[in-house]
């Protein structure tokens, strides 16, 4: 089971709520509290993601502020792996190294600690990334870059949900999988 | 072991990291990405608090944004439990409670969806909230509130770190039993 197949996309997408105008008029907002809120829903979907990466050579789980930390952590524990938090800046007390991406109007950045991942022997760490939404992939290409900027290799990026027609996921395609478990 | 032993206690603040002056100058902030990223000291803390809260009622495990997020959802995923989200104002997308605390200076406050904890039957959803530090209190006080404000029943508080000489859980003691894995 390294996909669902449609009727279990139905279902999981059946447990998520469409907010109208949030944050702002006009957009349709994916409520994913709704999905982990739901123990059937939310430990099907975790089951999912285990069953797919417990047979792949991860060490870390990293995961995107904030909903991504939600579901990174939970699989990192589910598959008792190290987590990592990439934050937005200002937010992590030790050394950083930071990715600046474009925003509709300005920029914005994530940053994560310069010794998030450290040196297991002779090979470089490999991450599985993870975030609830990807909708236009500013701060997820910029997570990717991060994750190899700091010495690691990023495995796969994986979204809960994509919101395909934005093509969100172009970029990071050019270097690293991606995985989403529900095409919106 | 509902509680740990001073080695096992020892071993875990050993996993943490001290870092000074921030997020100002005086400050000894604790770092727990050190212990996110041990493979070990984070699944043993997983399993310590799976073996405290598997034997007992608990219908939700409610995390504090964002660092709450990390070990709730975790624990929610070993447990096989529903996970609850407490954000910040305006980050929340459905309709929300909300509940205000004083800082230093100022006053600030968290948020919770009016439906986070549907009802389940009979009784009243029981609750468990996490968070990584509990220091003056202020945001873990106001977040019990809120839970049991949402109508349901916060059956324990769990802090990763007590930094005890701040004495933050006096008010959530009047009402809720609190937990801390690490005293500081």
């Amino acid at each position: 089971m390294t996909h669902l197949n449609e009727t279990d996309k139905a279902y999981l997408l059946n447990s998520i709520r469409d907010i109208e105008d949030f944050p702002k008029p006009g957009i349709i907002f994916k409520d994913i509290t709704t999905l982990l809120g739901d123990e059937k829903a939310f430990n099907f979907l975790l089951d999912h993601l285990s069953t797919r990466y417990e047979n792949q050579e991860i060490d870390y789980i990293a995961g995107i502020e904030s909903r991504g930390f939600i579901f990174g952590a939970a699989l990192a524990a589910r598959l008792r792996k190290r987590f990592v938090p990439i934050r937005k800046p200002g937010k992590l007390p030790y050394t950083t190294i930071s990715e600046k991406y474009s925003l509709e109007y300005g920029v914005d950045e994530v940053a994560i600690h310069i010794d998030a991942f450290s040196s297991l022997g002779t090979h470089k760490p490999k991450v599985l990334l993870i975030d609830d939404l990807i909708a236009t992939g500013g701060t997820a290409t910029a997570a990717v870059k991060l994750i190899n900027k700091a010495g690691a290799h990023c495995i796969e990026a994986c979204f809960i949900i994509n919101l395909t027609f934005l093509q969100g996921d172009l970029d990071i395609k050019k270097t690293t999988p991606v995985y989403s478990v529900l095409e919106v």
